[in-house]
């Protein structure tokens, strides 16, 4: 079974492009005109996905669809995120369940049964999880990643302005992320594939380009999911940190500068064609760091 | 509109009993007679869950559904999470989501929608997040709770063994667990009600006793909710430091301990009548520490 962290080095090399899309739709922002045929909030946003996906599909490894954007809708919401997952694998894509699970141990385990097993409707290719109760609360999910080819990426830095008000706290010479970082490293070291990178990643936001230096130094076989390109005010320049000198070891994610593209042209109708122009907009932009 | 933490402490007076009932179906040690009539696993948990609601309902304030338990059924299993919300609130219970959700604020505002917000199915009376991305991950949650009457318990020191990872480290003269209980302070102090709690609450482990004590004095407005009691070790003289002097100020969950009590006798077809008998017992455990 190859490993998710060679999958995805894999098809970041074969694309030319350490893109992902995040999938968050957000009720409001979903065009009109497929409001209006659906039957539902829930199709709604299966409808509004697939065209996103068969847009971007031969342009990106992977995408990222939010839980959150599809439990607002309750148990259907939750039938959306089956099928968004499923489509997208059919598509090729590999799909990371953007899904900040985290609990003691005994519940983690249901946790990752929900979002690791094959055998789960919700089960992703990887998804991200919060450190937040230490080593036996993330043990679960590394598991259950090793037994099936899945990943799982750590929490280490988000990219929100409050990050620092418990991520940045001192802990004599050094920040709470950054003793994050020395345990993830260790609850990776056992499952590094061929590609040098683990299949415990972590999560570093784009908005802490500084921080993201030091993180990167003290995780070189992570492979860094990075949020906050874009609409959080992340720039390509910013991400920079987040890879190795060799362009390897990060992906970054785009929600709703590509999703809802659309919006700057003012075109509904013409959504997914503009999620595509969005898409390679980014891929030119990251192609121009290395 | 009467607030969660007045609702909560008013209930527990009335009852006399500071006892959350964790729903927690572990489909293997749900009885075989009720896993064989019904439909699917999702409609066992349902089964299950109303023989102990209507066996505790005139018994403890409130119940708490892990809601990784249902989460790990699929969409169908989010659907039997709503029903149990839904039947426990119609016995009167109160109903405390085991959630720990959290994310950026605009993520944040999604899971609040799901879990808090009356219009939807998922929404129960208070929810458990983790505080890992600070204040502005946290307001989404307190805002739209204080709008619909409704409570947020904030992790501050989980109860299993590796907490210290993270929740345990120092800070200069502090532990980030006391950090975390000054942000929760503030966080709730606009939301105090006239029971004098505020819809802001803590989670503090039943098996960290000295380091209750602690945060007990950091946080004199909060109801500290505490899991760990029973099988994960805490005893009754373990939680007491969890309480004011006068008795109030938390509520002790059990899960296992009580829906699963009938496994000690061995009669599978009276796990509701040994999950009264085990609620009694705690009662009484309880009563005696004032």
């Amino acid at each position: 079974m190859t490993s998710f962290a060679d999958q995805l080095t894999e098809r970041i090399a074969t694309l030319g492009n350490p893109t992902v899309v995040g999938l968050d739709p957000r009720l409001p922002q979903i065009p009109e005109f497929i409001r209006k045929k659906a039957k539902s909030p829930a199709e709604a946003v299966v409808i509004f996905n697939r065209g996103i996906i068969d847009a971007i599909a031969d342009l990106v490894p992977a995408v990222k669809p939010q839980i959150a954007f599809y439990e607002c809708l309750g148990p259907e919401g939750l039938q959306a995120y089956a099928e968004t997952v499923k489509y997208a694998k059919s598509k090729g894509l590999l799909v990371i369940g953007d899904v900040k699970r985290s609990d003691i141990g005994s519940t983690a385990e249901a946790y990752a049964q929900a979002h690791l097993d094959p055998a789960s409707a919700l089960a992703a290719d990887a998804i991200t999880v919060v450190p937040f109760f230490g080593g036996d609360g993330i043990r679960p999910f590394t598991e259950m990643a090793h037994k099936h080819g899945k990943g799982v990426f750590v929490m280490v830095r988000s990219s929100n302005p409050s990050a620092d008000e418990i991520q940045g706290q001192t802990l004599g010479d050094h920040l709470m992320d950054e003793h994050i970082a020395t345990l993830v490293e260790g609850w990776g070291r056992d499952y590094i594939g061929k590609s040098g990178f683990s299949l415990v990643g972590a999560v570093v936001g784009a908005t802490y380009p500084e921080e993201a230096r030091v993180l990167r130094n003290l995780l070189p076989n992570q492979i860094f999911l990075v949020p906050g390109y874009g609409a959080q005010g992340g720039t390509a320049e910013d991400v920079k940190p987040c890879f190795h000198a060799n362009g390897t070891g990060a992906i970054v994610n785009s929600s709703r500068g590509i999703i809802f593209a659309y919006e700057k042209d003012g075109k509904p109708e013409a959504y997914a064609e503009a999620a595509r122009t969005a898409a390679l907009a980014m891929k030119k932009e990251l192609e121009a760091l290395f």
